[in-house]
């Protein structure tokens, strides 16, 4: 039995959504067992409203909220009892096999980081997202937290990005791109050259310096950036559908025939949606912390808690951070934690 | 009559597919001179192909190219007599009023900021794009000259781009947000919640931060980022529509009524690639350098080509530049350079 923390609070439509999607991952997965984290009394009336049929739900009691524009550091040390504090708490204390929260995502990634700390020779974590793309699932990271890394954080990113792709996705020796703005090695800012450098030196599948052109179209399996590009582009990426949707809509509506012919391409149009709503990847590891925490979309819907409760169970099956440590431990020089050149 | 000097020997397809738009350029807009700038039998040779109706064409000797993987700085100095060099220089003696390049963004940039200048109390220049949205074109500040603005930087970038948006668009009090991880003041990295500050206490339609979603959706009419963020971004939403069409063919072609639909639906989405289509916009200005330099994409088609030339055309027909410096000196103050606040 896998146990999975949910953080009962957190995000735009908490406990509500939360819940119901906590209710449809226990139903779905006999397996899981799912602590549902936050005020008793909130998540109990919520429990109430649907019928939890095989799977299994406890209630751990967490009085605080954190709330989704505060400042995640304050926020932290002025509730001491938030429902994402417990959830990390219950982790350290191997209570849990994993979190999973749709709350405030610097808090998350704050509270990971200073409780349950850092996998032996990671300097800082990083939110892997798993894309949907021309060619299947690319793994962008970091996609927000971490606004400015170093060329080594990068190269790590890098390394975790690519055991996350062979543990999760069986990609055999997946490709892994550097996002800039030009495929040459002497474009962008130092950071990214220096990167660029270790990367070409390293044993990983490195291609290159990849452009916005190729994040949709799945040129690589791991996308390597810093977490504001990373976050611009994700959410960029959510709303292109959504936008693309409305266009061809709008102007379908202006003559008869192409009224018909939308009516014809409806099965083929949501299929498409499907295909590429992040709903169904549903969320995204923080890597690089000593524990499994998995972040969702602060929108999340019920499908899309249920699937990083899925994703959650998957990476604790797959025991990612044992992998993650063998890779860093062979590819980081431990005398100066500098990437270890390709032999 | 207006002169442009069009860099002959620019972009991926030079020069056939640039003497192509010079010459469509030329015969469309008869108020228009082109000086066609590169090696002489090369563009003799492909002007020879085509027939300039009404226009005029010149062109001027440079021996000299810069290869669009050439790092800028080090090939302005070996190469003195580049095309886009020579360009420039016809704009400093007043020989022509406006540049058009499709070449090496870097060399355009460092060739203006270098040889031209900047207007007075810009600290930085920024190349502005204009972007097909779910409302109109809005305008993104900057998309590749400057990787890492200061916070007064990206103010200046706000400035130009509320000019540029009343001059050329015709808007009214055109609305600025700037490009972020969230909406929330204190999101971001420090350069970002300072130029927030800033932005808050000038005299612009403010509206606060923007996140990757707004992109499309034309939410505001000016958006504030810097060089890298604004490249990833610029040439992702290149490859959207591509995409999207890609994604809806394959899966239109899975079942016989939904191949009927897209042929029915074929003219609203021409329609939509068309509206979408960068070819259009055609190119964008560098903005805050002294002299008017259009810089377009460097696989640009002839239309392209010749859009960019319209639009230099109509920048130099509004005086852009001497609104900026207006704007600039009300909004700016000249003791220490920094934004003046809103009275």
């Amino acid at each position: 039995m896998i146990r999975i923390a949910v953080d009962g609070m957190g995000g735009h439509y908490a406990p509500q959504v939360v819940v119901e999607g906590a209710v449809q991952a226990a139903n779905d997965f006999a397996h899981l067992e799912i602590v549902l984290v936050g005020q008793t009394d909130a998540l109990k009336r919520e429990l109430n409203r649907h019928k939890v049929l095989g799977g299994k739900i406890v209630i751990e009691h967490a009085p605080e909220v954190i709330e989704m524009g505060e400042s995640p550091v304050s926020a932290l040390k002025k509730k001491k009892s938030s429902s994402i504090g417990v959830c990390i708490d219950l982790l350290k204390q191997s209570k849990v096999d994993a979190v999973m929260t749709a709350g405030n995502t610097g808090a998350a990634v704050a509270a990971s980081t200073i409780h349950l700390g850092l996998l032996k020779g990671i300097k800082r974590p990083g939110i892997a997202i798993s894309t949907p793309t021309l060619h299947g699932i690319s793994i962008a990271i970091d996609v927000g937290a971490n606004l400015n890394p170093s060329a080594e954080e990068l190269c790590q990113y890098a390394i975790m990005a690519d055991v996350y792709a062979r543990s999760i996705y069986k990609k055999k020796r997946p490709s892994v791109g550097l996002l800039n703005i030009g495929e040459e090695e002497c474009k962008g800012t130092e950071v990214l050259k220096e990167a660029y450098k270790l990367l070409r030196e390293s044993s990983l599948n490195f291609i290159g310096n990849i452009e916005g052109r190729d994040f949709f179209t799945g040129k690589v399996d791991c996308i390597i950036c810093d977490g504001f590009v990373g976050n611009v582009v994700l959410k960029m990426c959510e709303s292109v559908i959504e936008t693309a949707v409305a266009l061809i809509s709008r102007e379908l509506k202006k003559n008869p025939l192409s009224i018909l012919g939308a009516t014809l391409c409806k099965p083929a149009m949501d299929s498409i949606r499907k295909e590429t709503n992040y709903e169904e990847a549903g969320g995204a590891p923080l890597l690089g912390v000593n524990g499994i925490v998995i972040i969702s979309h602060g929108m999340s819907s019920a499908k899309a808690i249920r699937n990083a409760i899925r994703v959650a169970g998957e990476i604790v099956s797959q025991d990612l951070n044992t992998h993650i440590i063998d890779a860093i431990s062979t590819m980081i020089n431990p005398t100066n934690n500098s990437v270890r050149k390709n032999p």
